[in-house]
């Protein structure tokens, strides 16, 4: 069967135009610093985003977690969105490699309310950690790809400078944030000290992410990414690709986010399927299954059963994601199957 | 002055029995098991709480960090009650010394609902850190000193049992939780795979908490205590008086929670404070104080030119914790002070 | 200048075999599982050193500290050799990632005695660390890509299933030692409980290593792996240079070790600069040139002004190391060049 | 049995005068910093090495561990003596507690050559670890309560200087050192950044250790110590007996060292017992039995059985500690007891 695959935008293929690039990539040592197309690939990336310097990274993972060992010392407190990427996705990272403990707040559509932030730092009390990082996420991932609106990012930028505290922003897709926005991402980028970006998702690169910041942050941080074994030689074939994804991909994000918007509409008029029309902004639906009387797993494994794949989970909620490779035609076919599975059925 | 300290009971001196006790006591190396002192308070804490065995630390802090590094592995995570002494007061060690992260979970009056911890509980999946650790705090402090319900640390345990994770209890005033339920403490221990609590605050013993659990456990726990440098020589001082503590002064912690009764009692008719009466259950009376338009700092700048102590911080909310030295007479008189500094001020 | 590049084997550039291959690679996301050409990597990899299981990993450093992750607890002890990589240019991993100290070994041409590593064996002590993991590196770097003989191997292993403790290998250029022993891999690799190799290197790869070991080995390390951000999406482009470098390459490092032993022998023709020739086994060379007193900083700065590249350092040790794209004629022109500088000069 | 106890100086029981001074103890809440018998025992030994500022700890390991953890960051490496306390004792607590790894330099007598350090102090470069810490032991336990000569900590103290990597003393035994070269300690201190020295021990306090550093040092030092537990309540009862061991106790040293010097010349007089006369300089003899052809373990089961305690060990070395409660007739009774084991056998 042909699967309609809205799983993850991770699962995009490179583009002809990307293995080509790849093909002819000249290459050469990078731990060294000598690989031309990685050096090509992190100035590109550092003018865009308005930072003096840039390093590739093998994924999203590894940028945030190599920024959080650059900013914080083991023992540090870190301030997280309770349902963000770094504190759910990343293996616990956080803990084992930098020795911090989180301090987790609710936010709205994945947005912390900077009195939150501001109440949850730490006095200089000899019982307490100190608190040397605040995490943003833009878009947010599990509250729907939802953008963190820019007086938010302003206002705790701001807070965190009175503190001294520095900001990172988990970009991984700060590109579908700027394309909902309309704005270029280095005018996000500016309400962070440091900035990591996928080159993989929805710009389809094979491999790859970005952490941009100061040059002498980028330079601690490169000593952290070769201790996690993210030094690599020639890895000018997988920058060769991210360029591409950076200078030319970014455009296309509109028809990704015109397509959530099409699956959410029908999803939503599908009795038993909640979705939170305000927070499908750009290229992931979160719905609210609860009603159907089934778990996350049935209802993926039913839509397996009509060739669409998505990611159950245990609880009541379903993720949709739409990307490269998805078209229009494919989000109305999609949207007849499932139409077709729940039609006057399962509603409690 | 004469000083009315209710900052924390952790400020009671020992009484002349223990000195008494310390002065006589035998001693010998406790690192190779030769203390008899220190060798007959573990047997009678263990016995007491109904466990297999029981170490003696230095402190609440000591212990339930030993507890965390003993039940875990770095990269783990643990459930946490969100205001729990663990992240709020060990100035980060959970994730300095033990790499683990916490999932902070939201309780009422410090006691988190079973049904948030089974959510809380992670999957088998390659991006997810694996639960090890659920962690309970008995009293609650910072919710003002409650007791967890019965049929909760029940419920607790068997869903954790279910899911063949430890459960560990901090303690620390497990005796006013036994006192306020008027049951023994092996009751309530039962409920956990580890238990700390406290010979110092309302027990009075200068220094000292204690650790209990299987053998093995506390066989691994030994490993841990001395790596921190809670390995001690001739600590059967310290245990001689803890000894007093564990046998004598349990019967003593009503005579504080009748006096944090009658305090609050005193404190919510002052207008501009308010206190949950529902959570004066034990020692410890938490006020929010933000209808006096004063900084928790201000509140115990103006008790203290008044005799009295308390515990300040940057927010709205202050503490008091009656204990050991502490006679109903004073909490009269501290009453009357405080009430003479608000009389007709400072009401929103 | 054309300059002939003897720093390290990691400089190779891949093949046009390798680059068609990427170019033709069939991808998918091996987050998933879903790469196939990762999957037949890993799969080939782990037949050929008759292992259960294999994992593509970014580095050689990712590798190692992976398996030192996945074999012990933090606050266990490892037995390394003293100038292992490791230990050396890790960048001090094993303290940061596994929180393990090294007990460090004085090896013989890299080898560590049996009985040595027997005597540093800790007891079962409440003052020690447990022993949880003994290294071997073969080739072993630093001691001039020196092969570890068989019976030492064999020794060495079966002391430590008599104590329970498992072996690694750091086999970064295992194929090296194989086919100076003109055996398979899998007959050295028997010897250790996981072993990691470099695709990269001599063989020629733009980037990867492999982990094999045990099936329920490799899937621990798998989460490792994704805590450390090595978990990569489409990486089959990688994966396919990876599987010529396998399959194809290793009959060709013969050629780096005849060009290796004909630059030794005229090295430790010129005077002042000394080779221990029975270090001369594969395709590096380390020399000790205290007597041309100069710092080796300035040996390679002499060197690279006669187009030759070398590693220079802070003492009086240099390294040459042979590889794909030198040639015999790149090795004699060197040889002249060298010559022409030391010729009658700085003889101590 | 009546034994004669030369296992260890921990063992020491504490004075009469201790005890006095313990029963009279004037304590308060030290975490807050109230209890005036900890302060002034700290002010004492602050004066007393020459530095700003001091703070007590429950044991010699937890001050070694908080010094690290203050000067080091995680990912750093530190120079260490390879038989040093802190590599072999102390459970492998500067892997898990400060993420670092150890350099280990071979030293004489204890100690290391300044030449060794310089070359193992690691140049600025991305596959290494900042070198962040030095660590002296003075005197060195496993050599045999040796004295590191002052020109060798001077050296060592300036050659740190120029690199700007502090050292730290671990003096659990120093004013063993200081007796033996009849000067004050704080002319062994000034050449260290931060000292550690035990009140218990041959000082005889019952419990504790005490850092000295900078104001700055000492304040960071401070919640590393909460971070472990350290940080008590009424510790003043400990601190009595620590005064008391601080400046009554050190003066009575030099009739443990004289019973050491004559318990060494009777043992080496044994035929098939070694000690190198030459480190009999304090308290502490190791002797090598390896040519009475049995084990560290059945040595020490022998005198067992004669009524003398000493520690065993898996090898074939022993040691024998005088200490107070030791009389020069406990040393000749003792030799008496040796004698009458080895008469005549066990000779290889």
């Amino acid at each position: 069967m042909n699967y309609i695959d809205l799983r993850s935008d991770t699962v995009t293929l490179p583009t002809q135009e990307m293995r080509d690039a790849m093909y002819n990539a000249e290459v050469g040592d990078d731990v060294y610093g000598e690989d031309p197309t990685v050096n090509h690939l992190e100035e590109t990336a550092a003018e865009m985003f308005g930072k003096e310097a840039a390093m590739f990274v093998t994924s999203g993972t590894q940028g945030n977690q190599i920024c959080v060992m650059t900013h914080t010392n083991p023992g540090d407190e870190i301030i997280l969105e309770e349902k963000s990427h770094i504190i759910t996705y990343e293996v616990g990272g956080i803990g084992r490699l930098s020795g911090v403990q989180a301090k987790l707040i609710r936010g709205t559509k994945g947005a912390m309310d900077p009195s939150d932030i501001k109440a949850a730092i730490r006095n200089d009390d000899i019982h307490q950690p100190k608190t040397s990082l605040i995490c943003v996420e833009n878009t947010h991932n599990r509250a729907g790809g939802t953008v963190i609106p820019m007086d938010i990012l302003q206002n705790t930028y701001e807070l965190a400078k009175n503190y001294d505290i520095p900001v990172h922003m988990d970009g991984a897709r700060i590109f579908n944030a700027a394309t909902y926005l309309n704005i270029p991402v280095n005018q996000i980028a500016r309400y962070a000290d440091s900035v990591m970006f996928c080159l993989s998702k929805g710009l389809c690169a094979p491999v790859g992410s970005v952490v941009v910041g100061t040059k002498s942050f980028i330079a601690k941080a490169r000593k952290f990414r070769k201790m996690l074994g993210g030094g690599m030689r020639q890895s000018g074939f997988l920058a060769a690709a991210g360029i591409i994804a950076l200078e030319k991909m970014p455009s296309r994000l509109n028809e990704d986010h015109e397509n959530a918007r099409l699956l959410a509409e029908g999803l939503c008029n599908i009795p038993g399927i909640k979705i939170d029309m305000e927070t499908v902004q750009t290229n992931i639906i979160v719905c609210d299954i609860a009603n159907l009387n089934m778990s996350a797993d049935e209802f993926s494994s039913k839509l397996y059963e009509k060739g669409i794949k998505i990611n159950g989970g245990g609880g009541t909620t379903v993720r949709f994601v739409t990307h490269y490779g998805i078209a229009r035609s494919d989000i109305e076919t999609a949207l007849e199957s499932i139409k077709s599975i729940f039609d006057k059925k399962h509603i409690s």
